[in-house]
């Protein structure tokens, strides 16, 4: 299963972007949380800009210090939001877990046809 | 959210490709279901001979009269898998919209920071 959101047709949160704004809160930075996703900072930036803009409002914070000196941060919006998405992410993944559980173990690849 | 099944990694069943087995079942004929979907005759073929290969037992039979003439029809086991396929797709389906109503309804893009 792949996971994402969209708002008017426009994504606003997947499974790999939701990693990727934890790893800014776990790193306190941008260039960090690239490091660690293996995402040059130009890519990672792009992502967080594109889910910027197509929620309407910021994620993430630079301290004090600018750009480069003083870190970054998630927004008390950003972080209410990934709480709720790994949630409902988490929900979703058991539901299946279940589902397949009950309708399909059963059946498929195991349910060769004897000959 | 996009949705299959692998078998040891090996892709078995896609919400695509349960489509294409149907689009089989209800005209008769692989070069029909092709037709039905935009697909040319080869991809289709390609893609149910990957299935069938997947899964290690035939999805298609073709009636007597030869490939052209007879038409093709699912197998019993085919028949069984979609059918459950499509149980497990509903399921999460209907799993998946309670969870964003409980979860992700009343934040994400409609959480905006009052600002």
């Amino acid at each position: 299963m792949k996971l994402w959101l969209e708002a008017d047709g426009k994504l606003v949160m997947s499974d790999y972007r939701v990693r990727l704004l934890e790893a800014i809160a776990e790193t306190g930075s941008l260039a960090k949380a690239a490091e660690s996703m293996r995402l040059s900072y130009r890519r990672a930036w792009g992502k967080l800009k594109e889910l910027e803009e197509n929620l309407g409002y910021p994620l993430v914070e630079s301290a004090s210090g600018g750009e480069s000196g003083g870190g970054s941060s998630l927004t008390d919006a950003a972080l209410s939001f990934i709480v709720a998405y790994r949630r409902f992410q988490d929900r979703v993944t058991a539901d299946m877990d279940r589902a397949f559980e009950e309708e399909l173990s059963q059946i498929g690849p195991q349910a060769r046809p004897s000959q």
